[in-house]
């Protein structure tokens, strides 16, 4: 892991690094935000960004620095998918393939040999950190993650698959219910080989059939989020998924009046989320 | 003045704006945050960028709207310069012509036409804005004014030139006596048409030959700002200018250790500003 730039800010550190990845075979940037605490080590929340982006928009525009500095908490910012993998067709739309991930691990040709974005975020990734030199002053051990829309998909989905790696989950505008929406439908059908394979993939079904207790799940949306309302996101599925479960999850959705898909929406309730996970990490 | 789009954030609302100046005689774009308040119009903040910005960077980076929404405050983000105002040599460098007019009416040929900063932010930009359907909403005679870097040049002098206009002032690493520094001397000597104009708008020159009581001046900036230590910036000079003029202003200057010029600082300040100029207004 190398450090490309090192600045401060709201008294912590914003690391801007960069390593070769072996899961996704391609150079990988990540941006980490380390809290300046007078004892012990910083929690760590995953911020997952959605279609187009990079680990940049949510750290510059997410005003989720100031809480995590108030809270002690450190912040790890990903890319959204491999980058420069050469494979035809990647750059071909803006909701597959480069900057469209979806946070899981491809089981088609030719996508299955770069996009790996699973094992990327919840294994490669925290043992590169552990590697680093300020790896002292985060508890990579005690995690949780949030995102929002794609990214929104993959906390909600990795936290369900990975029962115990993270204490909790939120999202923004998360799009819940994949196969179910046309970005869902396109993404599954080109990275995933066989359609039985898409169910595990989608956390309205995974939370439909999970089994034993998990934290709440907050959810926040907007109304008037013009992909909301083209039903990409489908977030009241999360809430009937967890009537349908045994152990019935909390789901506290937010739908906002007059919110949109944008980070004014996500910076207006980046602390809330904050403050969520930090009761659920220490 | 045309709305463009409006978001909604932290309860209250962004517009996005543009209108055809007549001071500058390109069309410019404005952004504009008006908080939800229980009653009362809202106070204005005018935010001034920097070198080779626009109106997006302090609202989207600076993290402002979160305690301007708390204190029920308004923020305008203008442009600034004109924007393709077909001079030659317009876009020839970062720091002169586009994304670079300094604040001030040019006095020198070809400038002088267009880069008319000074007139628009100070006469036009507010009458604009006086004639739109959410001027109901805010209290444009009761203003203060920030800004960063170049921006931070801007405040000051502007402050400084136009004793009532504004109520408070505050800048972010501001370009403190720009007589004296490479940004300063080359604006200057191309906008001005004599030498003798410059000390008009330098912000410590105005300072230390200011009349009468005026509100404290806080200025924040990192000690790791690599434009501080290349001599651009000078803040202390603020200090010496307090001393030498007979009414002795207040400049609370805050060096920060370790902080840069990017706007990871100036959002780690930001609610400190928020607060500075609250006392101010109302």
């Amino acid at each position: 892991m190398q450090v490309n730039s090192t600045t401060k800010a709201f008294g912590g550190k914003i690391y801007k690094l960069s390593h070769e990845s072996s899961a996704v075979k391609t150079p990988m940037k990540v941006n980490l935000f380390v809290p300046n605490r007078a004892t012990g080590k910083a929690p760590v929340i995953y911020y997952l960004a959605g279609l187009t982006c990079t680990g940049d928009n949510g750290l510059e525009k997410g005003f989720f620095t100031a809480a995590a500095a108030q809270h002690g908490l450190a912040l790890v910012f990903p890319d959204t998918s491999p980058r420069g993998a050469a494979i035809k067709g990647e750059d071909d739309s803006w909701d597959f393939g480069t900057g469209a991930g979806f946070y899981l691990d491809a089981t088609r040709e030719p996508w299955s040999s770069n996009y790996r974005m699973e094992t990327y975020i919840t294994k490669e990734l925290p043992e590169a950190l552990k590697g680093t030199s300020f790896s002292s002053e985060i508890d990579l051990g005690n995690a949780s993650i949030m995102g929002h829309s794609m990214g929104g998909h993959g906390a909600l989905t990795l936290f369900l698959r990975h029962p115990g790696l993270y204490k909790s989950v939120s999202a923004f505008s998360p799009i819940s219910n994949p196969t179910k929406c046309p970005w869902g439908k396109k993404a599954f059908s080109n990275y995933l080989a066989d359609e039985s394979e898409w169910a595990e993939h989608d956390a309205s079904e995974l939370l439909s059939k999970y089994q034993g207790s998990i934290s709440d799940i907050l959810v926040d949306c907007g109304r008037a989020d013009g992909f909301y309302k083209d039903g990409q996101l489908l977030p009241e599925s999360l809430l009937s998924a967890s009537e349908a479960s045994s152990s019935h999850p909390k789901v506290l959705l937010r739908m906002h009046e007059g919110y949109d898909h944008s980070y004014f929406f996500i910076s207006s309730f980046a602390a809330d989320h904050i403050a969520h996970h930090a009761t659920h990490l220490e």
